[in-house]
């Protein structure tokens, strides 16, 4: 395992993905608290991928794909990945904001992850552009840092995003469809889910009925 | 819609199911203090067969099974259900006792669901044995009314056990690791549940990753 800071949560997310743009959401505001959370990579493409169905490591990585191959989300998501590895060298600040640029511009703009989506959210990031495109040129070691991620998502056993790795290594899927925007309800929605992985229950799912959906605000 | 008492939680069960049991086990505890609980038949073999993958309505029952087919847990799941529907006729309590001594008989004592072990439960959970054994000389009258359980469960879209439909409609797989023997424990375990289900958040789905499981106490 990758050793996190202590008392760093780390969050993966996939950028193609609505409730991994909820979780960053959440995240972002528990930041502005105080609370660390670092953001990790996890590829739905390569999780649902048929060629890995029921093998206990993957065979088929993202990073092993030439840009422009694949289905849409096979061609939009590993540039995504490989843009935001990009930021993040300038910081964890700045990996944060490209984060939130990113999602926000494809999920809440509606926006295609493509080139232009990508550098409009590197300036509304306010990332050093020059860099920026400097670091992005050095395409073998953003997909070595990208395949770090994946690879320690597999160990974890992640399937979906966003997965929350709390600090004391506990790990679950967290799914809902509503936006925190504020403290404290940010608070409420990030104790309940620790709670429930805390729980002396043991608790492993809870996830609702097929025809019984959440409700959505 | 089946309509249930206002204020009853429905609680989905298959005898296979050691987590149908711990449900159970939870909601024996809080029914001694007063909430209240109905028991309903979900079978894991006909949610999982393959007949009825992507089916939006299952076109495999059980209840059109002749005893004695199948693999073992059709085998075994079929009578069980057979056996407690029987039991239900004498009552909500003897519905109960019935449920608890059978799942304890399978899940703690190890027993396998077969005749024996049918007839050891129901004397335990203290039925009229005269009537239970005439009651269950009405087997097409039993499949009916299991079959009236499993009709309901696929309109909810159950697919795993213990599922709590809560009065107010909502409903979800709650799966934990642990028996909650004692009120307070159980109440706790239960408040978080449906706080989950409650919550503002729209929460759709908890899971632990694959590799970080809950912790069986």
């Amino acid at each position: 395992m990758t050793a996190s800071p202590s008392g760093t949560t780390e969050v993966y997310v996939d950028f193609l993905c609505p409730y991994a743009w909820r979780g960053v959401e959440l995240a972002a505001v528990l930041r502005e608290g105080g609370e660390a959370f670092r953001v990790r990579h996890f590829s739905l493409t390569q999780g649902n991928h048929p060629e890995n169905a029921g093998q206990a490591t993957p065979v088929w990585w993202l990073t092993d794909q030439p840009l422009g191959e694949g289905d849409r989300f096979q061609r939009s998501g590993l540039p995504a990945f490989l843009a935001a590895q990009a930021a993040a060298r300038q910081g964890e600040e700045q990996a944060w904001a490209y984060t939130l640029a990113l999602f926000r511009a494809h999920h809440d703009g509606k926006r295609p992850l493509e080139e232009a989506t990508f550098v409009q959210a590197a300036g509304e990031a306010g990332l050093d552009m020059d860099r920026w495109a400097s670091d992005r040129q050095d395409e073998s070691g953003l997909r070595a840092s990208l395949r770090g991620d994946l690879a320690e998502a597999a160990d974890i056993g992640v399937f979906g995003t966003p997965t929350f790795v709390l600090p004391d290594g506990s790990a679950a899927y967290y799914r809902f469809e509503n936006l925190a925007r504020d403290p404290e309800t940010a608070r409420r929605w990030w104790t309940l889910y620790r709670e429930v992985l805390g729980s002396g229950a043991g608790i492993a799912t809870i996830k609702r009925a097929k025809n019984r959906p959440a409700n959505k605000a």
